[in-house]
């Protein structure tokens, strides 16, 4: 399998968290997003909204959605379950992993801080302000704690934690590169993320790309314009 | 059961999408979102996250967000499905229902046009340009035609059709209400709305507190201040 995304995108990262808690192998093409390289004719080919990331299967298959794409790999490697038996907590712990997916980071990739700059003309502060607005930092930290409370019963299973980590744990990296001081620590949300073996496997630090994880694969630029 | 949400919320809107294709039947209660309704602690017992749509099942269970609340009606109605069987279909399905609900409504959702107005100060032209850019209107209608003709072999089935079609269906309505000229059909991105019942049984038209709909019932506000 191929996984194209980024060091640095949260989509990739959960991914990344699937297919190691699988204990799947696969091979890592990195986009230069701000470079736009998302953007080429090659990758539209590949996945044409232009998204990371994208996994193309053994059979040649590529999927898209992040969200979609640990949903399949559930379905077709069952061992270990990332979601509960029982529907409520099936549907509680998916419920947690789409707050974040759908509530927190599509307001902070990169085409929504690049239109803040370009089209908007917001200053650095300004974006800084809006990203730690929607990510859950000491604003939204009493709401997530109090949710992951209200579920507290349904997800403390150690599928239910590993579900919900796998959309919780990047958001604390992607806070991480810009404060320190508001991360919303795994742990928290999630219940427990020590002893999750695949968020130490598929960390950002362990990603291909990354300095001293061995060389980095880069989408090759078309003739095109 | 009883469905918290509002008449021109999206993902309120895609779930009773779902609960119409199932046959169910659910109370409504409406929250007035511009009022700031979904931020009174009575609706914050329900649910923490202060959004809709949340839904009560008859156990006293309340489920929230709309993808994860689809997914366990499919689950404990699985007639008629609203997902194919084999997992590659099933993941291309998700994948386009995800490309609406994480893709696109989030960034025009209430709370986001009310942080462009009030905290960046922007004009309602500014808003209306925003939110048509992350709208699939005429400049994304291309790639989302296209990815639709990528999935095409999976999606043809009418369980494809009818969730893809969940998500899809609301985002023209809602882009509906700000510009009508830039509307990518149903029909196009789910392949055939026509003839998919839980559509127009659960149209924004037919929703409890619409005119000629019967009585609206609200959200009662707290005592408190």
């Amino acid at each position: 399998m191929i996984l194209y995304g980024h060091a640095l995108s949260s989509a990739s990262y959960r991914v990344r968290i699937a297919l190691a808690l699988k204990g799947l192998q696969v091979s890592s093409v990195l986009l230069n997003l701000r470079a736009g390289e998302q953007r080429l004719e090659e990758f539209l080919q590949i996945n044409s909204q232009g998204f990371v990331p994208a996994l193309a299967t053994d059979d040649g298959v590529v999927l898209t959605q992040s969200v979609a794409i640990i949903e399949y790999l559930d379905e077709i490697h069952p061992e270990p379950p990332l979601l509960p038996k029982a529907p409520v907590a099936r549907a509680r712990v998916r419920a947690l992993a789409q707050a974040i997916a759908c509530d927190v980071h599509p307001l902070n990739n990169l085409r929504v801080l690049q239109y803040l700059e370009n089209e908007l003309q917001h200053d650095k502060a300004t974006r800084e302000t809006w990203y730690r607005h929607w990510v859950p930092g000491r604003r939204n930290r009493a709401l997530l704690s109090r949710r992951c409370a209200d579920h507290g019963g349904c997800v403390s299973g150690a599928s239910g934690v590993q579900r919900a980590a796998l959309c919780s744990g990047p958001s604390p990296v992607s806070t991480d590169r810009r404060d320190r001081r508001c991360l919303p620590r795994p742990a928290r949300v999630s219940g427990s993320r020590a002893g999750t073996p695949g968020l130490s496997a598929s960390s950002e630090a362990a990603a291909p790309g990354r300095a001293g994880a061995g060389p980095r694969p880069t989408m090759r630029r078309s003739a095109g314009p």
